[in-house]
């Protein structure tokens, strides 16, 4: 548990950085939504807002004046339980409220915050409010950098968000497998007071086999050789539903890519580019992950082999997908209320990912994170590291 | 024929209206598109600039320098001889080109089409490409202040438009039954030089029998009777498209109407408010006005009653439903190439609306204008008049 | 008017015919319903059997024993007001009751009315609803052949109904334009005593004007030239609607014709036959009925010239796809209750066909009957008349 | 490996048993396909015997005349390699080849394989095809159960299927926690010779903690209690795809019961019968056992707990969903050609069953075995055992 003083400076920081990933954004960039699952930035800045008005303001500052009535109704997200709220495919609908209203908004909720914090003596229990929400805008911070990939890769002019992003980091070092013994081995959260979500909590013992993992993520040129060799018309390396999913929208290669005049450009936060061959590839879909292995003859690890081997090799640019379906670790108890919604979501049908990204906020990812999506969706920056 | 320089000042004076209908609109209006039938504002902007640089500019004038390569697909409609075309659900996901860059395009094109008419000598044929131009912009103008309607009024703020936008003008004379004698007519616009559509040409005789219209519009308090009536409930009412309609989308009353607390409001360009029994009914569907016509054992006109008869009665505030599929007149012919793509479409499944609506442009509509839209839809200005 | 003798004689003939109908099918063949808008055989034997029970035993036989209370749920069809029924989509998955069941359940109520009609004094009323039940039995019997056609000429080892069946009778006299001269004609079913339905009825008055229409119907070899001049790839010749159903269906040629080794050929109820150039081409939606006429730079009649100029013409190979979208003639009044539901559907988004086909029972058609349909539609014998 | 001899035997008495479960029914019942994931009993009829054709007579016995060259077509199920196939839903649209002449194609092939086994050498290989084969028979003599079950139970004449049909067998042992300790276990089936599937193999370590599971399946008086509490109304016991299924589905309780007059009735094999509160809980899907569970405050075991335990309880009445999601064993290798496409299925979005069912077929299941299904399928005869 950190002190609310080190919470309050890492409230502020967190607010700010979300203001500053927009900062390069036109006023109509905050507006759309091109897909259901991209939403529109405005909609993220009003979101982390009232999650700090809703759990915190309204029930524990007295004579708290809210800020709009209504927009609770816009900016709830999937928490049921507090109410009404704009359904996920309108989100992209709504022109109003403004971006500077929102940036009102922030401001306002900001400040009272702040003075709420100062003024009162904070509870445990509030405390841990406040970290789950401050951590929870840093997850927005990466959506909002993926939504914003998605919302300007998308648009047939393809602009670039910020010319000196860098998505890229070439792992120059040799590939290597690592070998991890047979046995019994320990994951999840040990209990040592930094911050963790509830789903990694409950620290509990795993026997995984031998088994070897590659020190290296794979990159662009090895993922090229795939698909040069016929990987996406070969069916027996798909997954039924995957075959379903790369016929019925035509997926040929990963997210981004554009085949011009014969050469492969991937869009990036910093434009189009031409493809980097050693760069590690990035947004693919776990579908895609899994042909590519199969391809190779060679698999993803569990999640339990991830994080028993993660030491010996860097990571952090891609979120890795592994085999694992997500399910809660045993003797998980999902926590009450609206908090425990957000926080103790049943999952299925997706699959855990690892690590994190070139996108991912700092400070807020480690070794133990389960990170998790439909094995379909791919403009995270999502990569693969091979087992065996 | 009009003669250049008054077109000229024609094209000015609409030019600058178009602007005008945005002013009352904040940035992030310009962009979302709610529904496929709606587009956003910025694409009105940007469509109706692209038909002159398109059809006049790019053929006509030597050595014109077009704006930019790309908004020949971004701006292109329906013209599928054009080329590619950004497909219609997908405008309200494009954020780029921004609203001022559109605004630059609008000022680029029309400072060069001003330059073009008055240094050239302009032929009969591209007069009436200019001619229709305009009056593309000016369908366009309609469409802009309904699809803002939609947008705001589907914004769960309901923010107004412009406060001083009057919508309905009460018909206070008494209600009469026309009588017209049967007999041989003619309907169709006579050769006059003014213009007009190609659907309008050919004017034509016509049998009808003798029939009875109204004097007036149907109001929303004879509406409401209908609604109370249970003429949502009677399945006996309505055609078997419409029944489905009305139960999939759970349509219980026009479009706009809300009731609170026991009351009917009325969204409106201007604004909520309360439901003014006496104003003309707007915004149903085609389905709505003929089970309403049929709960009163009456029926609509056909276009053909409407126009032998519409000396006899003011017209103007609402698209008037007929009972006529649209169909071409006899002996129509199809103009070729793009400009006929635009001006002789094939219409299917369609029922034709006489006269014109609070949102039509000035000068923009006559007595022989045949608007038509599909049956279920209800976001224009549309309205009532029945015959017998 | 016919006599009651009269119409016990044609009861009996239609009851008997439907069952001629059926004889050549394996059981199997009763119980399919490959899409939406065919229904199985044995849906068609019960269906036209319940409407004489529902409308005429139950209502006014004393004492009548309905033969099992559920069929009522099962074979009802669009009569909302009758009560739940078996919702059409879901007819083809009834493996139950057994064809023997439902041919037990045709002798029952045959038998029963025949006694009901012999035993008592029969109202004028009565015998008009005895006639709407043959009447409708007899359009069942060729929605039996084409849906029968459908369902044999989809199963991928093309069984054929009846080798003797001949669906084609070659126009061998020499084509001609008639010429009918501008005026006002009269059209619709004078009050001769005749059986018709209620749409046809209320002769009025209509002004043509000056028209020419082909003597003979359009043959397959005339439509091969279109298709080979590349009609189906032209955006021009079709209407939107058509585009993109040719488009997402990929039409490419009439309904049952197959390319087999460069050659076509085409499924007939005698099985899969080469295709015979001189025959009246079949099986086309109004869509490409459109596009056709518009390749020829002619068109189709409005159904008023059709019925003006019929009597010049041969006519019953073929339902005539007319320009006119299906609309209730002037003064048309719905006759009341469920037998209205049935005869006086209001009908939206169909144009008319004119004339009838091989598949036309007996009797049936006459040159005022108003057939309608979709215009995508094609598994009736359609076919081609040009005007201009 | 079982002899020849054995398995000669084994095939045989397969055969007939398939039959002999189709022997109640109709020639209609064979035909239809009420929904994707149901297929008409005629189909598996061929699809069985299109197995021994393709993989064992068509390569294996010299000069084999193939019964019908389109059968091939017919009957394919979703083997992709093998050529293109009659796509699913279609299966439910082919009144032909009628159900004698598949009856004849399994007389003509079986007898033909029969021939084939006297007098020929077997390898090994295909001794185990042959396996194959029979097992594969196996699983769709349950599938033809719970496809017939689908189909007279969806049919609103509730016909039964066989009066003497026993689907409930009444657990009357009082209830107990059984305690596993926590421990390094193996699981996987053994190599002991008796036959598996490929996805059984492997066996291996796995760590659990301590857990207790019930020595009982989970009864309808039980599950009618969560109804009753409001089960289907709490949003917080669904996951968020089960709460989006139960709502646009109207699920509201189990498959096949039917509230009547007040009382609960369920359609079983034997027709509709009062609800048996003491019988165990049939045709739920994962959604509504993990529901269920977590109103208790319970979990479901996972497929190593419930294999680890199975020994201390009865199974094989219900197939029990597990909490684990599909995914192969530790070094699985999927086996090569379209033999290892039916066998080494990539799974996905499926969750693991255990156990077996009263339409399990004779000598089938073991406490290996796995089964999956979607999480949202429960027309197989699934249950509930808890865990915690």
């Amino acid at each position: 548990m950190i002190t609310t003083t080190a919470n309050l400076e890492l409230f502020l920081e967190t607010r700010k950085l979300t203001e500053q990933i927009c900062e390069p954004l036109e006023t109509e960039d905050f507006v759309v939504q091109p897909v259901e699952f991209v939403s529109p930035p405005k909609w993220h800045l009003g979101h982390t807002t009232w999650f700090f008005e809703e759990f915190i303001l309204k029930k524990h500052q007295e004579n708290y004046q809210i800020f709009d009535e209504q927009f609770a109704y816009v900016f709830n997200s999937y928490y049921e339980s507090v109410g009404e709220k704009v359904v996920r495919t309108n989100r992209g609908n709504l022109s109003r409220p403004t971006v500077n209203r929102i940036y009102e908004y922030r401001k306002y909720v900001t400040e009272a915050l702040v003075e709420f914090l100062n003024e009162n003596e904070i509870s445990q229990e509030l405390e841990e409010v406040l970290e789950i929400g401050i951590h929870h805008e840093k997850q927005h911070q990466e959506l909002l950098l993926t939504d914003i990939k998605y919302i300007l890769g998308n648009n047939p002019l393809l602009p670039a968000y910020l010319k000196s992003f860098d998505e890229n980091r070439i792992e120059k070092h040799s590939h290597q497998w690592l070998s991890i013994e047979k046995g019994v081995y320990e994951i999840g959260k040990p209990e040592d007071g930094e911050f963790c979500y509830d789903n990694e909590k409950g620290r509990h013992k795993v026997y995984v086999n031998e088994f070897f993992i590659s020190n290296k993520l794979v990159t662009n040129a090895e993922y090229l050789e795939f698909m040069n060799a016929g990987g996406y018309q070969d069916v027996l390396l798909w997954h039924a539903e995957a075959w379903d999913w790369i016929s019925s929208e035509e997926i040929k290669a990963p997210q981004y890519w554009h085949l011009i005049d014969g050469s492969w450009y991937q869009y990036t936060l910093s434009g189009l580019k031409v493809l980097d061959p050693d760069a590690p590839l990035a947004h693919i879909s776990y579908y895609e992950a899994f042909a590519f292995a199969q391809w190779k003859d060679m698999r993803l690890p569990t999640e339990a082999e991830w994080e028993i081997a993660q030491e010996k090799f860097d990571w952090g640019q891609r979120w890795e997908w592994t085999e694992s379906a997500y399910s809660p670790y045993p003797n998980y108890k999902k926590p009450e209320g609206a908090l425990g919604e957000y926080n103790g979501k049943f999952m299925v049908n997706q699959k855990v990912l690892r690590g994190g990204s070139v996108a991912t906020s700092p400070k807020h990812t480690r070794c133990t994170y389960r990170n998790f999506f439909h094995p379909n969706l791919r403009w995270q920056f999502t990569g693969i590291r091979l087992a065996k």
